[in-house]
């Protein structure tokens, strides 16, 4: 269970046995991910995506986000043939559930292979992967927006980032209208701060801090 | 949040404004239920029925039991024109969701109603309603099953009751063989039994015990 | 084709080459049910599923317990490693359509495993079911509502029993408010009488009575 | 219900209170077809569509042939502001399923709109319609083949004719090798002459003859 | 890339290595065809099939035609166990666009054919396809209707020729009254002068003529 | 059409005569965008996604991206409650189709507006949108990315500016390891320029420029 602030997301990895068939017989491992928001997670409450018979792009968009984010970590030779899921269920969301969801499934997915390949030599997984949102508020670069915030962002950014500071994914986002390049590079100044924070907490939560 | 042993039902009911679109006009109100699983839920993880495009049937047959179980305890001319939406996510499964469910579907739903029509004379909801499951394992009468236990079971059972010891709904099913119509008594009264202990939990919970 | 007063449903049972993935090569059998109602069967036209694009929850509430009672029934052993569809559309519906289901579907399913495995010792077929609708209507139990009873009933019930009066399934669903356990007693007691009445026309029907 | 050979359809036609949105407001009216078989109909068991999820390519082209013939015998203004749907629900399929519908469904709608608006002078149904199938076995022109002759067809024609023997649709398809101009033709009067029958049967039907 | 008029259809032939599940193993290949429309192909913007989420059943109807009409000119078993993919898709609409689509798909599936097995003495490709659209407009019959003809036509027919003038499909509907065996003649007489000039093109596009 | 190298794309606006629901008589009007690629645009064919029955997280994710890039320069009040559809349908892929559907869908879009509201004072179109790919390649940061390009990138950015050199969106992703950001710099750099000569095309095209 990961919580950011007001934000809870429920992360656990299973191993399946089999890889997806595309990949079959090469030896090699995969990750994927799948998100999920309860209906009553949000403020008022949003329809159950089974019941409506199908994700959104919203959140095909999060969980494709999410696999890139974990596969840019892991080595699939180590890994295996196998394949890990790692579900992402948003319990209580109040802004920032994407980036909270990388974060904790980041450590979900460590626990599930230390647990399933203990004591190996050559472990799959090559380094830590953080992430945070951040946003341009009144026009000035915040920090983990809440979901007030967030409303009144006049830009939405997520960055993931590995525990060398170096980038996984950028996405930036004009809401009201388009920022400069200087605005970017303050808020590229605060995730990089944040993140480096957050990969602390992770390593205390994995006990390797 | 319910609790039942290992199983973990999460539980909110939600005010809708409208009413489904068969029933407008008439003044009436409307109580829904939702059911879902996490994947990871179960001891090995069961597949996202949103990703899967739909509902199970045993999700959708969930769902209706639920939903019927709560209308038997609301008149729906003192509810007015509205309508709540009780979900109900299992986050941990070891047995009887689906009575865990209705138990804590009803206090969220009572909470819900009481803050919307507060200090009304003509009560909506007129009365409790509480749920066990039991089984028999080795020819033994056994109340709220866990998940080995049901594994093994000879017969599963569901009984929804009132506070007053009367019934909405009895559900049984043999599992390997036929059973007797003593061994269906003996799980009617230890069912009797449970309910009367799980209305005072209740009691307990909405602070009119 | 099987009648109970204006319900009329037709029965018919396949034999599939091959069981479902999650069970082969195992050496057992299965017995799996699919009921539908023609738009027309009901007094105002309902909706074909077909073109609605999918099976309501009440359609696969109902062939799930068509298809467990069947197979309480069956040594899956004895069957061999193959599978029987047994096909339940109702021709006019007039209240009871899943109890004549059940009821049919049996004959249905016998005749078909004795043309498929005639003179077998050790038969697949370990015993008879037949199946009963009854309820409370202006507080007196009644056997097999028609339409307009069933509109009315305070208590709707379904027993599904074997011919030696042993319990495979029992549903029991208050309407309009909880009923008394002494009235369920009598629901029961009518519907043993009923189903030995019925399990004679079975035998009939057979030409094993 | 109607009967060619082996093949039966059950026919019947229920109004309506609204005609489809796209057409509101006009005060004319529309008749719909749907077409499904029960899926024991066929010699091997076909998979029931509602379960499928979707209607197959096959269906959707039928039920869209017997809707157009229908209402080439009707016309709008006269039915008022009311649509008829026509259920053709095929109980046993040996050949020619589509003919029999649009035969059988034009007696259903007449006689539904008889009932609904008898005794009306200016009546909306403006002609009869009757439809044959045909094809070439063995170089021969056959009419209405069974499913023997159907499987072994060099060509498969279906003809749609009003009682004045003037066209509403012909379809003709080569199923193994293209057929010429005079074999076409030869399809043709055959059909002229098997709808002439028809007809009579039809007026029978509807003792109009 | 086949244009008649206004209506330009892009057509396009795959080799899938794989012929369909049901007919593996028999060393014959297959073909078939898939249809759609750009959603501003027509002259006001339709609905565009992948986002409503199925395919109409015209398109169905469109792709059946277009795969049969093709597989009479191709011997299966001289094709290997292979499938082409033939792709039609409509850039600009105006009238006949399913008959566009056939002549164009001859044409693309020709050219992959014989790239695929170049200098094969038994060709695979038996003869030539190529269809036209006709109608009756104001009781006279026309060839390739547009739009605005299309609109106003009493009939509406389709024929599917050879090079040698034998029968591959006919298909002709009544629009608005149904219409006589003579006039029926015309238009077939109309379709075989079309289908000669047609094959024409073909031969010039493909180098043979 | 749009063309970048060997990526054509075909752009078209269309009016519709309603915005959506959810934002109905506000006086606001809205901008949206389909995106799809015809079956055999890429080098192997792709499954077509009407008949698949959904569309890809991909597609989905890139015309939510098109429409927010869009309605970044138009003012909604000033739209008038209409809504205008853009549609991107990509008739051949060569790296880069998202980016030249954004290019093109401005023009379009641009056309559209200016002939449905001519001369109006207050244009709703406040400034112009391009967008570039681009990505590292060996180490070195490389414009408008082709196929194979793309295909051995370690990096992979979509940059969406104005023609004031404000940002609407970045999007970069780290394909095999993570990258620097003084890479992420040069990639920044290089997309400047690019949008510079791109908006010189626009102009060209509209001809304002």
């Amino acid at each position: 269970m990961v919580r950011f602030g007001h934000t809870r997301v429920l992360c656990t990895a299973s191993l399946e046995g089999r890889v997806p068939v595309w990949m079959r017989g090469q030896g090699r491992g995969w990750v994927t991910a799948e998100y999920g928001m309860l209906p009553r997670s949000t403020h008022s409450r949003t329809v159950r995506e089974a019941s409506r018979g199908r994700q959104s792009g919203r959140t095909l968009e999060i969980q494709r986000l999410i696999g890139r984010s974990l596969r840019a970590v892991i080595d699939p030779a180590r890994l295996g043939e196998r394949q890990f899921i790692v579900d992402c269920d948003v319990i209580e969301a109040d802004g920032g559930t994407r980036t909270a969801a990388i974060t904790g499934a980041y450590v979900a997915l460590r626990q599930a292979i230390d647990a399933v390949l203990p004591g190996q030599d050559a472990r799959p997984v090559t380094g830590m992967v953080a992430a945070v949102s951040c946003g341009i508020v009144a026009g000035v670069a915040v920090l983990d927006l809440d979901y007030e915030e967030d409303s009144s962002a006049e830009a939405d950014a997520n960055f993931v980032m590995t525990d060398r500071g170096t980038i996984i994914e950028v996405q930036t986002t004009a809401e009201r209208k388009a920022f400069t390049r200087d605005q970017f590079n303050q808020l590229f100044d605060l995730a990089s701060d944040g993140i480096d924070h957050i990969v602390g907490l992770q390593r205390s939560a994995l006990g390797t801090g």
